[in-house]
């Protein structure tokens, strides 16, 4: 972050006609924003667009969910056609979608909207081996960057993540425990929704799967290709190309939560451009938040991921950027300062 | 509520494409929403206007603030001009602002945007006698209840409280007092932010005021007469008369807490047409939305007023309306449904 546009930004806060720290956490996202940009006021983070990554993950195998697989491929279909509940949040907000398909198993349709960029078909079974190679998960994380370039090019000024992958929250567990250090029972949740007898499979899951690959937190690139998934990797990728581009990128739920830690492990500056959007009820996202010393703007018990939460709380950015801009001060309003 | 459609509201949010119950606290607004309108989905809330009602406060003398009593004023100008914050908010989630003079001290000029319904020049100083009369507090009722009437009539389909006073904290911790039960120095804050000794006083003010007047909580009109403000009254009003048109509000801070209380008392129904929008740091507001059984949408410290709050929440309440609309089925979308 630019020390003199922060410091301009917080200057300038005092004199807008408010009582000094009125704003709350909308004063310290204003003063992010400048001091990412190396603007104040900071440009409003309007258009903005959230981007989907799907893929699918082998440790459904295990049985840690009760979704069959072949939904993360159903709900890239009901993106496209606008029916699922990303779509409505985007709409309301004036976001645009973008789903990439960065992993999925199946063969989607060409279709407008569907960027296809899959690496592999679906992650392999994080219980038996490892997720991918290496080199897969480098490519998957470049999809990310590409991504945020690309938006970034079409003229956003915000990037949102998004995801849908089945059986994603064990891998986002499996990930915040090593970067967290905590148990894995601690980080785990039931995700969308799992009964007790899932639930603590899906514990056992993640514990087998750091014992079995010991993954190292000093490396990054290996811990995604350890145990990690397809889309955890371009929420990587997004992160560092939108920091690369000074571009604030808001973080939806545990998913983003396990990515952005391991973005800050490639690079500890990407959190510079990082906006924790809301905090999920899955409890690996509070630590996850915790460790990454983030604040959510939103905390309403979402816990559906696709980047609704992120999307929820791009006005609230918004807000705080457009208050710099139009807020007049009190010299200009001729609003007398308190004594 | 109308229980028919609240019962479809919950039946519909169990076939959205989405796990049971992810979109938490949405769930609920959605819901309240169907129960409101007696439709499911329910209109999305879109247009909207935020009420900002404006008065003075003859407390002010007691030096219960460190900000000069024509600040009033001038922020009124600023809005008209403008240039506050709660037009940058309504500018960027699309919301209009009306700007009602209830009660300022001095004469306003007559300005496009400004809606002049004076019922008296500020209220008189409640440590000396009653802020008001009983007919004053009745009409200043009246033009809060017309506010909704015209409003709505205008098209707008969700209505925000939004006030502004000098010293008119300390008016709602008062009325909260009164309301909650609750010791004078734990619902009095610091409002816009004042220093230990205006504080000790701020709380003692609020002692002797309960003390002269004590207040009796079944008479809600003899409560705002005694020790109310003119914009307390106006937001009570504005709240009836939203419930009354099955019109969705949107509370904003302690003011608008404070007022609910008041509403509640007058007629319990109202509350089914609240929505909280916000958390402000003031502890009287907690204790507010505690004994009204609201949950708060966004929590990020502001303590400003205007309508800020409820502002940066209208959007979240659209969306949760939106998502009834526009989210498709699993049989619609083919989805398949978790085993």
């Amino acid at each position: 972050l630019d020390a003199k546009a922060l410091g301009e930004a917080w200057e300038r806060q005092k004199r807008m006609t408010k009582p000094a720290g009125a704003l709350g956490m909308l004063e310290i996202i204003s003063a992010q924003l400048c001091g990412l940009s190396r603007q104040c006021p900071p440009p409003i983070p309007e258009p903005a667009a959230v981007a989907v990554f799907a893929g699918d993950h082998g440790v459904h195998a295990q049985g840690v969910t009760s979704w069959p697989q072949e939904v993360t491929a159903q709900m890239v279909l009901n993106f496209l056609a606008g029916g699922a509940v990303v779509n409505a949040f985007a709409s309301q907000v004036g976001a645009e979608v973008c789903v990439v398909d960065v992993g999925v198993v199946g063969e989607l349709p060409h279709r407008g909207g569907l960027v296809p960029r899959k690496v592999r078909h679906g992650t392999a079974d994080i219980t038996q081996g490892p997720a991918m190679t290496r080199d897969e998960a480098v490519r998957a994380i470049e999809v990310g960057v590409e991504t945020a370039r690309d938006l970034v090019a079409a003229g956003n000024k915000a990037l949102l993540t998004g995801e849908m992958g089945i059986a994603n929250t064990t891998v986002s567990a499996a990930l915040i425990a090593v970067y967290t250090g905590a148990d894995p029972a601690e980080v785990t949740g039931r995700g969308t929704g799992v009964n007790d007898e899932t639930y603590s499979r899906k514990i056992e899951v993640v514990q087998a799967v750091l014992e079995r690959h010991q993954p190292d937190p000093a490396d990054p690139i290996g811990v995604l290709a350890a145990i990690g998934g397809l889309e955890h990797a371009a929420m990587v990728g997004l992160l560092l190309g939108a920091a690369s581009l000074r571009t604030p990128v808001i973080l939806d739920g545990v998913s983003a939560g396990a990515a952005a830690l391991v973005a800050r492990a490639i690079a500890p500056e990407v959190l510079a451009a990082c906006v924790a959007g809301h905090r999920s009820a899955e409890p690996g996202h509070v630590a996850a938040l915790t460790k990454l010393g983030l604040r959510p703007l939103i905390d309403l018990d979402l816990r559906l991921g696709e980047g609704t939460g992120a999307l929820l709380a791009l006005p609230v950015v918004q807000s705080a950027a457009r208050a710099m801009h139009e807020v007049a001060t009190f010299d200009a309003a001729g609003v007398t300062e308190k004594s």
